[in-house]
């Protein structure tokens, strides 16, 4: 039997190439192989964004950007999670068997206390309870689904983990195997994704390349890519370069050969590779943008899609919530 | 329009006089005047009872209780927690908006830390987040229902504070009264039910008369309440006596006052005043008895009793979900 893999896409605005080869790319070809349960996750969103517009625009935003980059919603269980009403009911199952001590020890959460204690400010300062209870959410996201697989980068390997403590927790209490235990999985092209400016892409550091510039924006920011001061005349080392750093995630093993020569030899200036980095880029984000496009202008084929998935995931999770209502004694 | 009133019912095994006469009697006179939403605090009681047979059968019981004590179905929607979950989406949805602070501050996290300190533990040992989130899921029984009064004890006060403070937060968030504030409501004879040995009757003490015992133990018991050890030719005083303070619980005037004069005279013993107080018990208690027999022989009638207040209450609940959705930007 496939592996089923789970995987939450927090909506939080403007996609762009680092959420695209990051997380998007990989999610897809992982898809190919596994049984999939991608969903929006709209409610850890709701922590962050108490604009009711900000939160349904990105929400629908990053739906129709999946689709476009080629998610098959046949193969993929495509939903959101506030249209899983049991995802919630599990979370209060759970919350009896997690140990308050183990969300103390969340990376989000104490990285928050640590910045408030140099702030001279209370511990918990402006933290809420949707920050500090996220990991038993994303648990039940998990657990609601019996996912065996849950792609994430080492940073958050303890989301893991911690799912699978509660898991156990609960598993003991009944003397069951109640609920599966879910592995990470670390995507092996995992690495980093560097912005215009060779820093890790991000939109903290105003680095980085919207998913769905028109071809125009996208030429003039690969033109702004920092390279050295190297001349055309002198040879260069593609593997200190930015430019090739990002054409290497887009060309073939041929075409990123041929590039590399043009590097090692004497006569191609930076505008040259840039220009290729562009062709390349154009090339695979003009469908996408298309795309794109597309979904936007039909959001209720996209309403039908993520119902469907819904639907999907809910006859799954409402067996699991009979049986371990049956399990625990709530019926 | 009736106010509406809402009363959560813990499930914690056998009940006794104290349950009947500080919860049971008040809040069902209090649903005579009011729309009242009644329901079976399962998820509650999940946190403390990790055994099923027991987490059902204590369901079950509490549920028969308030039937065979009077409840009135029609008149009073009442239900299962955990036949609700749109309070578990309510309660995601709130801990958006619910400071940790606040929850810190809680009486039983709070008592529970400083008993830990004292037992020089860590302060969250063996603390689980079912308790630590318990003002949230009790936030969210209150403000799915839209409920005016919550009937505490003073004790409790501070959960209903809670559950104000949150949906302040929340309805400020999106400057619009999303969510009606609930009020305390104090039951005005909320006298301490004294147990055999004159403490609080609790079962922490071993010094409660079960509501559903037969009337041979109802005597046995009676007989074992401590008194002083005036003789029968003394004057009593019927203010210092546990027998006495139970009586008025259970008289009229006119035999409260006949019996006050017997104290006042020379010549009533003990076994007298505790005779009164069995008789005018068990006449109040055996119907009570019967009835409970006559529930829990049908439990597919209480079932259908349940499932009726479900999806009574259910209506309101994803009515009110639905805006909440659509205020948050969730839809």
């Amino acid at each position: 039997m496939r592996k089923r893999t789970l995987t939450g896409i927090k909506p939080t605005g403007e996609m762009h190439l680092g959420n695209y080869l990051g997380a998007i790319r990989p999610a897809l070809a992982l898809a190919e192989e596994h049984d999939a349960y991608y969903f929006i996750a709209d409610y850890h969103a709701l922590n962050g964004i108490k604009d009711a517009n900000a939160l349904r625009d990105y929400a629908k935003s990053v739906a129709a950007a999946w689709l476009a980059c080629g998610l098959n919603p046949t193969n993929t269980c495509f939903y959101r999670q506030s249209d899983v009403p049991e995802v919630h009911e599990l979370t209060t199952m759970l919350m009896a068997f997690s140990a308050k001590g183990l969300l103390n020890r969340a990376h989000a959460y104490k990285s928050a206390v640590e910045q408030n204690i140099m702030d001279n400010r209370d511990p918990d300062y402006h933290i809420n309870m949707g920050l500090y209870t996220y990991p038993v959410l994303m648990a039940a996201d998990i657990l609601i689904a019996q996912a065996d697989l849950v792609p994430v980068g080492y940073d958050q390997k303890q989301h893991i983990e911690m799912a699978r403590d509660i898991a156990e927790a609960f598993n003991h209490a009944y003397g069951e195997e109640l609920l599966k235990l879910p592995s990470p999985y670390f995507a092996q092209q995992s690495q980093v994704v560097v912005g215009l400016d060779g820093r890790k892409m991000s939109k903290s550091y105003g680095n980085v390349i919207p998913l769905f510039a028109s071809d125009s924006q996208l030429k003039k920011l690969v033109n702004r890519i920092q390279t050295n001061s190297q001349s055309i005349d002198e040879v260069k080392d593609p593997d200190q370069c930015n430019v090739f750093s990002l054409y290497k995630s887009f060309a073939n093993a041929q075409e990123i050969e041929a590039l590399a020569e043009r590097y090692r030899q004497p006569g191609m200036g930076w505008g040259e590779a840039k220009q290729a980095l562009f062709l390349r880029l154009n090339e695979e984000l003009t469908p996408i943008r298309e795309q794109y496009a597309y979904w936007m202008a039909y959001p209720e084929k996209m309403e039908e899609i993520l119902m469907d998935g819904a639907s999907r995931v809910r006859a799954l999770a409402q067996e699991q919530i009979l049986r371990l209502k049956e399990a625990t004694g709530l019926r």
